[in-house]
């Protein structure tokens, strides 16, 4: 049986609620899925899909959802958060590398939670200098290591797995092939783990 | 207290999912929508928002969303549907008159079952001609009325409405002031007139 597919892209906002909530979950569950980072804004411009640039009535209330979300989830973001991020492209071959090297999950968490809840934008150096060196790696090298050739086609290798994924957003989940898209569909993507169905919550 | 909104424009497909469990859910809770049939295409070309045309790998996503998310609530729909809907337009402007003689909802869950669940469009003259019949309405003479100019005026104002709610796309639902869109947000929006915040579901 695979294991399930986590697919996401630094940049993306909605994607810190799947982020700050995702490993209790896996905690709680024993479920534990492969957090793959590549760049969804490719894959995106190729479709011509804009979700919220130039459309500020519907950024507006992506910010309200995510706050009303949030709050659901426990968590407390300062928002709008800094958006859309300059160096996505810089904190995702970290991610990259992070996954290559074991740290991914820990790296995601710690760099969205700067971006989203200590107005550090993610790429940034304060942020990238700060979670690294909170994971007890050295920044400088980490940094340089992923402006290597090798992160860039890992990067790229990822990206296209997400095409043929059928991916065009995230955060977005596969389970056996089957694909969810959105952090509002990982209780979908959960139960048909377990079910190969979409069934309501219980609580 | 307001009364709670429920923005919905035949041509969604979204909307199949909302229109078709909204009225067990009003029974259950005895909580009633004011159910406001509009323009939402007039909106989005506005916003130059196009969530499917052009995009087949996420249209191609939307349909097996549906699909799963229907059999989640015990509907089968046949999938896909036929989309884009061409007589959107008349589809609505029916909706404005049913809604102003108060048969709206019976409107929208009949001429959405056929258009999903027996391939007659919704608009078309086959829809339409046996959901008016079903609801014991004489087609003709609602057709004809439909498309008057005090129809046509009551259709835009609805639509102006729904834009001075902030509303980008359809389902939304507003709970005194609050927005909520899409079908996977109706429980926080009833979590909300509840509440006063969005809580995880409780089964």
């Amino acid at each position: 049986m695979a294991e399930p597919e986590f697919w996401v892209s630094v940049g993306s906002t909605y994607s810190y609620l799947t982020v700050s909530r995702l490993p209790a979950i896996e905690a709680a569950t024993g479920i534990h899925f492969d957090w793959r980072p590549f760049s969804v804004r490719e894959i995106m411009i190729e479709m011509d899909n804009v979700p919220f640039a130039r459309k500020p009535v519907k950024a507006a209330y992506m910010w309200r959802d995510i706050g009303r979300r949030a709050a659901m989830y426990g968590l407390a973001p300062k928002l709008p958060a800094d958006y859309p991020l300059r160096d996505f492209d810089r904190a995702n071959r970290v991610a990259i590398l992070a996954r290559a090297q074991g740290w991914c999950r820990e790296y995601m968490v710690e760099t969205y939670r700067r971006w989203f809840e200590c107005a550090e934008p993610a790429g940034g150096d304060a942020n990238l200098r700060a979670t690294l060196a909170g994971l007890g790696k050295d920044p400088a090298a980490i940094i340089a290591e992923s402006e290597t050739e090798a992160v860039g086609t890992a990067y790229r290798a990822a990206t296209d797995e997400a095409r043929r994924r059928g991916i065009f957003g995230v955060p977005s989940f596969v389970i056996e092939g089957e694909l969810f898209w959105g952090d509002d569909r990982l209780e979908d993507a959960l139960s048909w783990l377990r079910e190969g169905q979409v069934k309501p919550q219980t609580g």
